[in-house]
């Protein structure tokens, strides 16, 4: 028997789920003595979030009011920044996200844009669009390459063993100092970048939105990386001064820059950055659902996690404790 | 001293060479007794190779008329095809090509485009130029994918280690029976392609141009192909029929064609091709002199040919022996 008592208790699921697995949950949940009900993320209004005890998936911020019924909210994403938002989340309510659900599809979605730069694949696009049969030139490769990577954590992890199998040297960047890890060459913190900047082919950042990396990707920044280097940001878009950015891609330090995050979301149609003929811009689409292995990996944590909880035992993934709720009552 | 003796010859040398390099070939061929003139290939006119016995570089086919005077070709190009033209060459003519030098860049280019297809970002790139923020919809990936590589010499192979080593499994495909090689996990004939192509997510095409090989991309095969599957053609473009691929490509039975090659080239501009959605064209440039790295290994190749044949050994890569020249009068 679960050691946790659901009596009276709703849970809300809006993940994309299998028959199968929404058979599977609602049992767990049911056999704790709670009501589970599923909803798919897009479709969550303010009434299915009020009075709910636990969330699994992510829901729209607007329906958060910060319930203190609301014990624990597992995310369906890696990111978690916009429920920290004063007032979305009570006190005491657990927030756990998906971390490690998320590196295959993003590192790949990575290295197909900077190869399509590397190569460029966008060019030819655009040449193609007009039925233009124009040789643009020179092209780089990743073999020999210094890939500095700023994040090294699942995401930043995948994408180094992906550079280094085809032929790159991974540089990691993490937050705080600790030890270097395969397959990573060497490893930094955040005050070494400006050292070592200047040495990277290309410049990955996969950084999560804190007060410390904001704006981390300023001026002096891209004046400090090698002419002709590649920019590549899946982590947030507001890491990036996107003016110094669109300036530097103009004026040709910057070979390309790869984004699949913008601030704000969407990128407002007139802004500059659209234009960049050497940025190649994605609507915030690396991750989400988009590939059937993160949807199997974030499922596979979520119901891991609701396990746990329904046994007492520690929940994977925490980034915010909550102030403490007696789960056993 | 060398062997060979080229008093009274000349050698045209297409090459795009460094001072040193040029140096150096200018040193080898004059120690011979021969003289040696320096012409990049897109301005070689009839003048230059008229009366050269041995041309190292690719030049221009209108500019050859068949003359008894050249002993050797060394093309810095893999392909020769278009060297074999009735009356181009002279029955004497030994002709080698370069065959080992473009494996990295073609193989890149290859893996670039393919990925480039399996997270969308044509498209993306496509709503990009419109200012469009649009996501569309779920990818794909090489993990766990099945790849046939039709032609496993040294681009194919070298695909073949890409994709392996994003996780993919190579199939390849010889135009005769042999051994299975590294990295290749099965290895077929063209006559077994029919049997096995529905079961490949992805069909690269890296063949030759030969009269078994021409058309062999036709409508049995695409209609062969897995729903859903990609087609990658950085071979030759008459090896396949590119009506049947845009008919694939429109009625959704191909996710998507990455083509380096077409017939003929450039492809006119009214061609269907060029306005398929899913095809990504690129005009002949995966290999070229694009990459430093290729630039070097033809160099290498050619240097050492020389060396070679101005010592009486044997030439590697000889592609048609020609009928037979006494080297050392």
């Amino acid at each position: 028997m679960p050691q946790v008592d659901l009596t009276g208790k709703r849970v809300l699921v809006t993940l994309p789920l299998t028959d199968e697995q929404i058979t599977r949950i609602r049992s767990l949940v049911e056999r704790a003595g709670g009501t589970a009900t599923f909803v798919r993320e897009p479709l969550v209004v303010d009434a299915d979030t009020e009075g709910a005890s636990i969330i699994i998936g992510n829901v729209p911020a607007r329906t958060l009011h910060g319930s203190q019924k609301l014990e624990w909210l597992q995310t369906s994403s890696a990111g978690y920044d916009h429920y920290l938002v004063e007032g979305l989340l009570a006190p005491i309510t657990i927030l756990t996200n998906a971390t490690g659900a998320y590196g295959q599809a993003v590192s790949e979605h990575m290295l197909a844009s900077l190869m399509c730069l590397m190569k460029k694949l966008h060019l030819y696009r655009d040449g193609q669009r007009a039925s233009k049969w124009e040789d643009r030139g020179p092209v780089t490769s990743l073999v020999g390459a210094t890939v500095l990577i700023l994040g090294a954590g699942d995401i930043g992890t995948s994408f180094a063993r992906l550079v280094t199998a085809l032929g790159a040297h991974a540089w990691g960047v993490r937050r705080h100092a600790g030890e270097r890890c395969d397959p990573f060459e060497r490893m930094f913190t955040l005050d070494d970048v400006s050292d070592v900047i200047g040495e990277a082919d290309v410049v990955a950042c996969v950084l999560p939105s804190t007060p410390e990396t904001r704006g981390f990707c300023n001026a002096a920044f891209f004046s400090a990386m090698k002419m002709g280097a590649f920019f590549v940001n899946a982590g947030r878009g507001d890491l990036v001064d996107q003016d110094e950015l669109a300036e530097v891609l103009a004026n040709g330090r910057l070979a390309g820059a790869a984004l699949d995050v913008t601030s704000p979301e969407p990128l407002p149609p007139d802004h500059p950055l659209w234009l960049q003929e050497n940025a190649l811009i994605t609507p915030h689409v690396a991750g989400f659902w988009h590939l059937q292995a993160t949807v199997d990996a974030v499922v596979g944590i979520c119901a891991s996690n609701l396990e746990a909880y329904l046994d007492g035992k520690p929940l994977a993934n925490v980034v915010r404790a909550g102030s403490g709720i007696n789960r056993a009552l």
